[in-house]
């Protein structure tokens, strides 16, 4: 179903390439070779994806839509640069990341100029109120991830706050995406609002999947190290559930493994616990009632459900399975 | 002299402390006081100092100035968090790093959010050309930080590469600061250009002196750790010229200390040759000379000399002496 949304807006996906390449041009070769890297992290371009199918539900595709898809993907690959850096990371897409090839010294700053490349670009395309939700929402993403990091080996962390760490670090995006792409669409305000939430309520089930995958993932199936958020003490939803649930020696062994005094066996013996207590399912239960939420509320102000959303969101659920 | 010009200045100077304190605001506490830290990093704020000092010369100042004045000193502040982080430095105008007190981690994310506040203000000022400027500037910042760093331990770098190099990490803002206040000011496309060439070589001249003091200066007086140019393996330019002028013993000396073979008293030799050579000096009066080009630009435009613009190139040669 994915792969038919893609096809479908496959002339379009070329355009942000495009922009994509030129905005990661330079004359000087070292940092041509440098910016040429950063272009390989490109996956599945959901947030530009997102643009487009966003924009025909909310009045029409037009020029800017490259443009937005472009920025907001520049965007995103600067995070995972710095991401990278801050989270010591070896491994993104099956490569070596820029720290590992690089050191951090380029690696902060190849990330700082996507950024303020994406920016200019976004300065091109003359949109005020793209300009402001865009330039916050950068701020709101790194703010989230200084509340994760301030919440490391916490396995007390409250669900409430969880969720501003998600919803900043990774929702915002999504939710800045989808609701400039209305705006650019020319959707009135309702309908800009509506949008919006579906992508903030899209990325908060995104996160809330790779979390779960990272409890029980595999390796090979996503390409990047999992079992990382045990190991820096992050506390996530499935873990969260599991927590209400747990009798007293799973309670000792989930803050053990989150305080960093695991015994050896531990985190096997979590990650079965977590299984079998129903947690993780019940995780991804609400992840999809998070899409569904987000699908509601398009579908409050378009009268009509969206097949096209509604299939990205199963495929974010679905990751899972 | 420049206490007098920064008097006349202060109310202009004020709006921007005012600025920059609500642009750095946060209603979450751990957030809020890493942002705190940051704030402490001011100094001079020589940037929104000559903002002013330029808007008076081109056409008088206007509401946009004292935010303009903001955005520069943010985006620069952004630049010292992420540079610590890069050059592991400790210490930063007498008090801890970021990176030290808070982590790689926080300080690259405290980095990226003062930089998205910075570009989020300049977005509400609405001004196109300046959006275009300085995103473009913060790339050019970060490029030269990366060519420096392509030819560390080369004690064979050519001086054009030198002057490309900082140009680009220094000069560029200062160029931004300066051509952007006198566009705002409603100067002309002539006046602009050359306010922009005076800033450009104000920032060739600071950084020349900076990388004077840095072979021979003394720490307690600039406040920062001195010297680490040579023990990162950086060539500049008083060293290029002790490069010219060098018998074959004082050249394998500065090959063995720039390739980091340095043997016991090798740095301090190489200081004593960088003075006893005159080497120093005429870096020195090669600064001196981008200022008078500076303002030799502006006096073409407007047709008579700028104290005020004089006594900041004055001043920034004499941190030298």
């Amino acid at each position: 179903m994915l792969d038919l949304l893609y096809r479908d807006i496959a002339p379009d996906l070329l355009k942000v390439e495009e922009e994509i390449r030129a905005t990661l041009e330079s004359p000087v070769p070292a940092i041509a070779s440098l910016l040429e890297v950063s272009g390989r992290y490109g996956g599945k371009r959901m947030r530009p994806a997102l643009v487009f199918l966003v924009a025909r539900e909310a009045g029409g595709v037009c020029e800017g839509h490259a443009r937005l898809g472009a920025v907001v993907e520049l965007i995103h690959l600067a995070t995972l640069v710095h991401d990278d850096v801050i989270d010591v990371a070896t491994m993104r897409r099956r490569q070596e990341t820029v720290n590992v090839r690089h050191g951090n010294y380029e690696a902060v700053l190849l990330g700082d100029i996507i950024f303020s490349r994406a920016i200019h670009l976004l300065a091109r395309l003359g949109n005020r109120r793209a300009l402001l939700a865009l330039t916050q929402a950068v701020s709101t993403v790194c703010e989230g991830e200084i509340l994760q990091n301030r919440h490391r080996q916490d396995p007390d962390l409250d669900e409430a706050t969880y969720y501003t760490i998600i919803s900043g670090k990774t929702a915002e995006l999504y939710a800045g995406a989808t609701g400039l792409a209305a705006h650019l669409a020319g959707a009135n305000e309702a309908m800009v609002e509506a949008f919006a939430f579906y992508g903030l309520k899209l990325g908060i089930a995104f996160q809330i999947v790779d979390d779960c995958l990272d409890v029980v993932g595999v390796e090979e199936q996503v390409g990047k190290s999992l079992g990382t958020d045990l190991r820096n003490g992050k506390m996530t939803l499935p873990l969260l559930i599991l927590r209400e649930r747990a009798d007293a020696a799973t309670g000792a062994l989930l803050r053990r493994v989150i305080l960093g005094e695991a015994d050896v066996g531990d985190e096997a013996q979590l990650n079965r616990a977590v299984r079998e207590s129903g947690a993780l399912d019940e995780a991804v239960r609400r992840a999809a009632a998070h899409v569904e939420a987000g699908l509601a509320a398009v579908r409050a102000v378009c009268g009509c459900d969206s097949p096209a959303l509604a299939a990205v969101g199963r495929y974010v659920l679905e990751r899972s399975l």
